[in-house]
């Protein structure tokens, strides 16, 4: 319980200053700012609560995410210059977010009694969509659907979780083993830059 | 009850499909493929069971309607060259998916309590919006405000639904007529080209 | 209770008739007119009432809040060449709309055991996510990201109505001083040109 709440603010706080890094990047004002904030923060992890009908949506159980994300505004900025020359470290932080949310997200969809299918799907939902909704609130179309493979690395990584358990592994453990492969299977991935093309009709057309 | 159940399976199979060919014709990646997929198929009924408060949205109940759109992503790229020629057939199982998830939202929502008028609304809204939610995924102004008049067959066969169902027509067969009323209507308007134009600023201008 | 029900339909009213004029000017069919104004209307509300697990979104306990936007709809065409005219008048609707729907947000989560500031969140949510998700529809960056302070206002008139409350002041005069106070910024901001920029990094830069 205590690693996946340490994680939880972890996760939060990192693709809140993803958010904060493409606001700026997209020219939004200050209330723009916040809002993408919050919605790359929170926006996968609300989206999987809805669809499990939890109630309300965890991060308003409490102040703590929203106070979270408030503090990682400035944060955001004062390190801005860095996060912009230090891609890399940036997308760094962004993956352990995605390995997190992907671990919590499968979690919470098994202790409200989903299947192991839907549990995986929760879990990625949990890890991509506050990606995707900041993508559509800024009118762009999703980064993940055309270049990135880290949903390959949250799928890998869900499996790789549930199948420990399986073999009654601890959950702790299990969970930073998870966690790692997801992270190391995106940065291999921009490394070499792997990517799943699908150009089915294009090969046909030869 | 039974009815129900194949007529969901039907729709979401062609919907899924309807959303591989768009991902597609957008050059997304596998990942982006199977999220529209998804997202076509079930975000309709899923907007609908959010609105209602359904726990959790329906398709999470089983692995069933998963299944479903994991098998309906090859079968839409084995026959990708015949939907591409025959774009009529194509959308004649995206007519076909919309007037059965027309008649599955009213059910759902008259089930739930809900009025008439707001059981029209959810028979809509488990039609239109899983293609609505396709095209804001993929950047664009949703086809349907624009140049599609298949919410006015939606919209009329939901009515002819409820109507039928006041004169106590058994259910079954009401289903069937007011599906069949969606696609001729659909694909009347489809063959003369009608459409609901709503230019009343233009008209004054002159 | 009865001043708060009064609030919602007026706001409900005039957010559907700003929902039909984007829709004209977008050059959407009466299909997506119909779909702009009841976003717009309620689409900030249903967000804020799916995030507290309200079951069902409040306006979907009875048909007056569809009646009301159906009603909206011809009405803005009637003025429809006046509020083109009368941008401003027209803004004044908005803004208006959006001071009523900040206290109703703050108010119903309140009710529903949120803190004090979830709840400021609720309120500002409620106000102002019909038209974010109007102008994500309409494949537009939400027009507040980048233009507007009146999440400002709103922020501002949310704080204010939770001290009033806390200085133990009757709730209906509460309310109403923090809509006067919206609706004053949001004027004061238009007809000064207030903005809140934020461009730190361009401010480094030199």
């Amino acid at each position: 319980m205590s690693t996946l709440f340490i994680l939880d603010i972890i996760g939060t706080f990192v693709f809140a200053v993803s958010g904060v890094a493409a606001a700026v990047e997209r020219k939004f004002d200050l209330f723009g700012t916040i809002i993408l904030a919050f919605v790359t923060a929170v926006g996968g992890g609300t989206l999987r609560d809805v669809l499990l009908g939890a109630k309300p949506v965890s991060w308003m159980n409490s102040d703590l995410h929203i106070l979270v994300i408030l503090c990682a505004i400035p944060v955001a900025f004062f390190f801005s210059k860095m996060l912009r020359k230090l891609r890399k470290t940036f997308l760094l932080f962004d993956t352990i977010g995605i390995g997190l949310f992907t671990i919590l997200g499968i979690e919470k969809a098994l202790s409200m009694g989903m299947s192991p299918i839907v549990s995986i799907m929760m879990g990625v939902v949990s890890a991509v969509f506050g990606g995707i909704i900041r993508d559509v609130l800024s009118n762009e179309v999703p980064f993940i659907f055309r270049k990135e493979i880290y949903a390959f690395a949250c799928v890998s990584g869900a499996i790789i979780y549930l199948t420990l358990l399986q073999f009654n592994m601890a959950v702790d453990i299990a969970m930073i083993i998870s966690v790692v492969v997801v992270i190391a299977i995106r940065l291999l991935a921009m490394r070499y830059a792997w990517s799943i093309p699908f150009v089915p009709y294009a090969n046909r057309k030869k």
